[in-house]
């Protein structure tokens, strides 16, 4: 059980920070101030300067990204302001050089307007080899993504959007493995039409979900429905629910193979269960509590999956970004696209081989070691085949 | 002679950058990952909310600053633009860490509008303990200096103007004590109206220099002019050349005690050290090539420095930025100010004692260990006693 640290102990942890930069090598002598810096350096400044795409070889910008956050959405914490994001971008920071030595540096940001936001990315970008997003509310985040991946050389990611999606997608893989189900033969009922929601039903349509229904507040969103809706909900509602099903989530899972929830804490009973269709899947995402107790739900499901590390099958955003970033430095990838999500997500679930594969292990712990490559590798080999494809 | 390294030597060591992003702590278990990432971060992000002040202790933001650059005036090599400017901070940051335990990060910004670039300064604030401003072009570099203190709550440094002008006076200072000479006695003849000509003339005349005349390319400068004038000039055509000379370079050194070179080659000859005061002091810091060869001045001379590390006496940067922001972060200090300035470079002249001191060593070397430290304290001692002022 590795829940709730004590308070101690946590901001004894987080005294001065949790990450710091280092030189790789050392600055002894004036010969190694002549080489690293002056009058050394001048001829790297003037190379760069007659060769732009040097930058990607002769400075950090090869293995450099911000964890860039404006701290409106921070965990289920929500605006907390920029300086309270920090701790969160150095966790993270912590993570990426961990798993898969990806340098990232943490960027906190003040003033929420998007344009600003990002006016602000644009200008650092000289600095950086990618931008990881996070913690950014929605809906803004998804115009913040969409623009500054237009509008940027590098790769955009917004983690609690891909990261999420790519790591529910690759449970979803797995469950689909172990209960015999075909992915074109489901229905899909999500909860939260949020930055994650949102994401995760966009990546489950592309991968060949046929039936997915996203339901808010109001129930579920169908094409036509006139109450509460906003420009995301009305594209959605163009891409999912086919048979345009109406009513509250209970009325829409009756029949439906998979819940994923993404929302809040005791949406679904026991007695909702028990009218899904055989071998239900349950991903009840929100954290701290999620959707449904697994104690509870267990008995009656087929697979069940948390995003609580105190669980079997956590569903854990940090089986994505680091390796999704090493493969898109290492490939030298200007953007993010929907095939190297899909493919990361199939060499997450392809980890756990038919032998290991059971209801308790559906995917690769947070820790794993042997994720990040797979990961990174599978974003490369996308980049390296549709850079085939262009030429 | 360590003033030219091989290109492929100097190449070699940039690959991939000079600097990277480590943890602090391990994340090895899920245990960690609960302390320094979910959940537990989110304590430390509620008690940032909540107190906003314990950014100062809990995050990286106690012990980072921003090098931040446009890359506008890079070395002596002009506008190359924020990726040229990379290597350059990367090597700022290498002895920012190797001199002060200072982490300091590269920022490297698009867009030269003052506006933008304040805009961006301010708005990545949160992630940083204070600013080091580097390589951005005068006079520019004086109106984002100054309005960015203004705006912001941490402080704000600019190298090339505040770096140069501590450490010249740090020279100053021992050459007087080398000719016995005394500081309101001087006259100073400036060449050079540049940021670090006009800082120097400043902090010259702030620490009691009662004569000095800058000079740029149309001579003298003197309330008055009407030639080449710009705001900053006018300003300090009144605080400087109290007897309004006028004319050429050549004309004002006669008679003057202190020649200080911040503009280009060989700007001044013999016959001008000749007709200087009794042992003249020469202080030129063009960079490669000072305003006049060492080798033909020394015989004319009582002290002779340059900027260079293949000659006696190189008055160079990294003597006083590492140790001044380590007294400015442990100070908790919000702005820079002039005493500060003035007493880092008392500090840093101390550091010779009268038995060392002599013509060939008025100046500590480059990386000599002791001089990070007292620069700090005499920054930090210089904040404990102004507040104690202001109680």
């Amino acid at each position: 059980m590795t829940q709730h640290p004590s308070l101690d102990k946590v901001l004894e942890a987080h005294q001065g920070g949790k990450i710091e930069i280092n030189s790789k090598q050392s600055v002894k002598d004036k010969e190694d101030l002549a080489i690293v810096y002056t009058p050394g350096v001048a001829k790297v400044c003037q190379e760069i300067a007659e060769k732009p795409d040097k930058v990607n070889d002769l400075t950090i910008k090869k293995n450099t990204i911000a964890v860039f956050s404006d701290g409106s959405a921070i965990l289920g914490l929500g605006d907390l302001g920029p300086e309270a994001a920090l701790p969160v971008m150095e966790g993270k920071a912590m993570l990426f050089k961990a798993l898969a030595d990806v340098d990232a540096f943490p960027i906190c940001i003040k003033g929420k307007s998007i344009d600003h936001i990002i006016e602000v990315a644009k200008a650092i970008e000289p600095t950086f080899g990618g931008f990881n997003l996070e913690d950014i509310s929605a809906p803004r985040c998804f115009e913040i993504e969409k623009r500054l991946q237009e509008e940027v050389n590098v790769p955009v990611f917004h983690d609690d959007q891909h990261g999420t999606a790519v790591v529910t997608l690759a449970a979803l893989y797995n469950s689909l493995r172990l209960t015999g189900k075909r992915i074109e033969d489901i229905k899909v009922v999500v909860a939260g039409a949020g930055a994650a929601g949102i994401a995760c039903s966009k990546i489950f349509i592309n991968a060949g979900v046929g039936n997915i229904i996203v339901c808010d507040r109001k129930g579920a969103i169908y094409e036509g429905r006139s109450e509460g809706m906003n420009p995301i909900k009305e594209e959605l509602s163009k891409i999912s629910n086919k048979n345009r099903e109406t009513g509250s989530l209970s009325n829409v899972l009756i029949g439906a193979d998979l819940f994923m929830g993404l929302s809040g804490p005791n949406l679904i009973t026991v007695n909702d269960l028990k009218q899904m269709a055989k071998d239900p899947i349950i991903f009840a995402m929100s954290n701290p509590e999620p959707e449904i107790d697994p104690q509870i739900a267990s008995p009656y499901v087929s697979v069940m999956a948390t995003g609580r590390s105190d669980f079997p099958n956590q569903i854990n955003n940090v089986l994505c970004f680091p390796g999704f970033f090493r493969g898109l430095l290492d490939a030298k990838a200007k953007k993010v696209t929907e095939k190297m999500k899909i493919e990361a997500a199939k060499a997450i679930a392809d980890l756990i081989s038919e032998n290991e594969l059971n209801k308790d292990y559906i995917i690769p712990d947070a820790l794993d070691k042997r994720v990040a490559p797979a990961v990174a590798n599978a974003v490369k080999k996308t980049v390296e085949e549709s850079s085939l494809i262009n030429v």
